[in-house]
């Protein structure tokens, strides 16, 4: 890795370069590089926390000045107890993950001694771009490295001296590994991303990570495929039939257990059958915890007459651009409807396609919710929040992504790779058949995890050939 | 399918609708309707044929006026012997194939009774545009409905009384199925085009199926994802332990059996030791079938000196621009290469990603050379024309993708799925676990195909648990 000073062009092409590269390198090898990296961040943990200190000072600053939130400060903080150690541990973590290249994910037998495979392998150049939080270019190098993508890395300008910091000692580490130093390369001016953006023939996939805004600009300035999402405008449908206590138990935590989350809830469908009777005491525990309830008529009526009226402050009308907003904030959006069908019209018109959750007994009820919402994660009696590559069994997460294509829901690893068709024949061509008599087998063979070509009987056989004949 | 009269807007609302009442069908109502397509199109023959008379007369005229290229008219014929038995015979092929959609393809047990699967789901609303063939249109409407997905179809203006008399017997076999007529719409006049592939809202994917132009076209002007190639700029490097028999057969099919098909080879790199042993009976072989060849000058001067001065018309010097060129005819370049890495090199730069081949004996080589190069298809020892989605077993294709995301090579039915991640639970929420106290099990659980949620033991035991205290 290395803190550049070389154009764009120059970036985008020694990162394809170096991904060429890194893409024939063994799992070893690869794992070889995560363990040099984390050595070398454990030695120069000193040196690390000095550049955060100086990031932290100049944010401090500007906070007191209000133009930096203070939250932002707080995320940018690498010396916090604990912290240090949880971004190395990360990269020991991602080492441990089973390698996502390589592996056969299909096979078929096209005729004697030709065999189709599907092997999946690195999808190339990756751009990422991130805010403040500095400990997030050791997770994705991490990931990068071990997935065998080269990547550009656009860090947030409040922890240029931590990213600087990290970066040159990251590039140490590498130079002394079989990893070219183009595969990870940090660019710090805001300036560079609309030039990178231009050079899709080098750069195969970005994610932003960060704000609506960035996304958008993102998304609207480039024809580079971007993975991430926009926005997290979650819903949670709750039945008449589901109990209260667990209603309440999963509720609280999608709406206020990380508010600021892509993956709290911001919109609560009521069955009209609960209004009276499971809705009052959901409304109850947010209204306790603070939470400002922005009703349709039939569920601000409902409320109105069940509650106590000195929580009323917090009871308030909604507007139709309440069920479209994000709010990341102690803000729910309630609204009645009348049928499954309404809910599911409803969540498909207004949610983000990012995580959606049905509470209810009935199984025949929540399969059709699971059909027919169009998310890329969809839940049945459990809170939004769960959507996170972590808790998925992932090891960590480059982001969420709410495209349609490729990946979806929180992307790992697997998401990172992609697929190449691998045919090894002995001379047969197309020519032969159809029109040409013969026929095609087309049967399909087992796979096996982590195997590549000249593995199985036909493929022996055909190097058997070759020996017999001394053509080996 | 209707041939409509709406606006974009229109058309596209109505295919997002459409698609989200088609997601939840069975396998067997998707079936249905393609056995009634199926049974109309064979009731309609006659209607059809008169059509594609019309079109054919009008292409006749223009071709005789010098604005249509008699391979174009060719193409037009729905007429000629078994082309509409084959078009038919095409609808129940992609019948009998296995559903692509709410296949379980990873599950995993987060905690007790909570299960997180990985689910397949149609994409949602496909924009397809393809040229004239007008069975083409049978085919991407079967591909459409069996994998769940709605779709707008542009088909070409030479062939659009053929489209519309295919388009309506089509919308009137689906009025009698459960398939929303919504979810298959024609389009028509071109104009059209600029505006869907604005609505980035309500389509999800856009399949150009045509010349570099159209491609180059839809990839500029939308911010849809474009599945598909612009290019089919194919290589094969010969080394010189191959046979020359063999390369020779490979050599032939690869350039002369379909020269126009995206997947016909354009360069030909040669090792060294190979200039003066295997590549002149591959020249000659070549320069007999009318090949053009355009060589680099290592490998014109080896070919002048061992070839039939009479051959020499054929024999040309390549230049730069020839090795980034698609001839789509019988021309080939060719080009010495030291080393395999240079090979690599040469190829990674200058192919189109689209299919690549290496003939060699030596193992070790070809699995670097798979392992090396960045295309979506990669053989070893056989014809870069394999590159089809019927050889590959697939059924049938809607295009071959040279995207580096979602879907690579030949795309079939799997490649117009995409995922989503479900989770089943009994109200455990995301703030238990970590702090909260709780542990994640995360153990990889064993998936079978078509199962869908509810069917592990969590799962019946959280049912089991509702049923015992009487709540289902």
């Amino acid at each position: 890795m290395s803190l550049t000073n070389a154009t764009p062009l120059e970036v985008a092409q020694a990162a394809r370069l170096g991904s060429r590269k890194l893409a024939v390198l063994s799992t070893e090898e690869r794992n070889a590089a995560l363990t040099a990296i984390h050595q070398a961040l454990a030695d120069g943990k000193d040196e690390v926390l000095a550049a955060n200190a100086e990031d932290l000072e100049a944010a401090n600053k500007a906070a007191a000045g209000g133009t930096l939130s203070a939250s932002l400060v707080k995320r940018l903080d690498l010396g916090k107890p604990g912290k240090y150690e949880d971004m190395l541990q990360g990269i020991l973590d991602v080492r441990e993950l089973e390698d996502p290249i390589n592996k056969t994910t299909a096979k078929t037998l096209l005729d004697d001694n030709l065999t189709l495979s599907r092997i999946t392998c690195p999808i190339g150049v990756l751009l990422i771009i991130f805010e403040a939080r500095p400990e997030v270019i050791a997770n994705i190098s991490a990931l990068a490295i071990k997935s065998g993508n080269a990547a550009i890395l656009k860090g947030g300008r409040e922890s240029s001296n931590s990213f600087a910091a990290i970066a040159s000692i990251i590039s140490k580490a590498l130079s002394s590994s079989p990893v070219p130093s183009g595969c990870l390369q940090l660019v710090q001016t805001h300036d560079v991303i609309a030039d990178l953006l231009k050079l899709d023939t080098y750069i195969d996939l970005c994610i932003p990570r960060g704000g609506n805004k960035l996304v958008r600009y993102v998304k609207d300035t480039t024809t580079i495929p971007v993975l991430g999402h926009a926005d997290g405008i979650c819903s949670v449908y709750l039945r008449g039939d589901y109990p209260a206590d667990k209603a309440t138990k999963i509720i609280i935590d999608a709406k206020c257990s990380y508010p600021a989350g892509c993956n709290a809830t911001e919109q609560l469908l009521v069955e009209e059958s609960a209004l009276s009777t499971t809705l009052p005491s959901v409304a109850e525990a947010l209204l306790k915890k603070g939470v400002s309830l922005r009703c349709d008529p039939p569920s601000l009526a409902a409320l109105k007459e069940r509650l106590d009226p000195h929580s009323a402050t917090l009871l308030q009308a909604a507007g139709p651009e309440d069920f479209d907003t994000e709010f990341l904030d102690y803000i729910l959006a309630i609204k009645a409807v009348p049928s499954l069908d309404d809910a599911i019209s409803h969540i498909n018109a207004h949610s983000s396609h990012h995580t959606d959750a049905i509470l209810t007994l009935d199984a025949k009820i929540a399969q059709t919710f699971i059909s027919a919402i169009d998310s890329s994660s969809v839940y049945w009696n459990t809170s939004t929040r769960m959507a996170d590559g972590q808790r998925y069994g992932f090891g960590t997460e480059v982001g969420i992504s709410t495209n349609k294509i490729h990946s979806r829901g929180p992307v790992g690893l697997e998401g990172l790779t992609i697929y190449k068709w691998v045919l090894v024949g002995d001379a047969q061509v197309s020519a032969e058949y159809g029109a040409g008599g013969k026929s095609w087998k087309h049967e399909k063979l087992a796979v096996g995890e982590g195997e590549f070509v000249a593995r199985d009987e036909g493929e022996r056989e055909v190097l058997r050939q070759y020996r017999a004949r001394g053509e080996e």
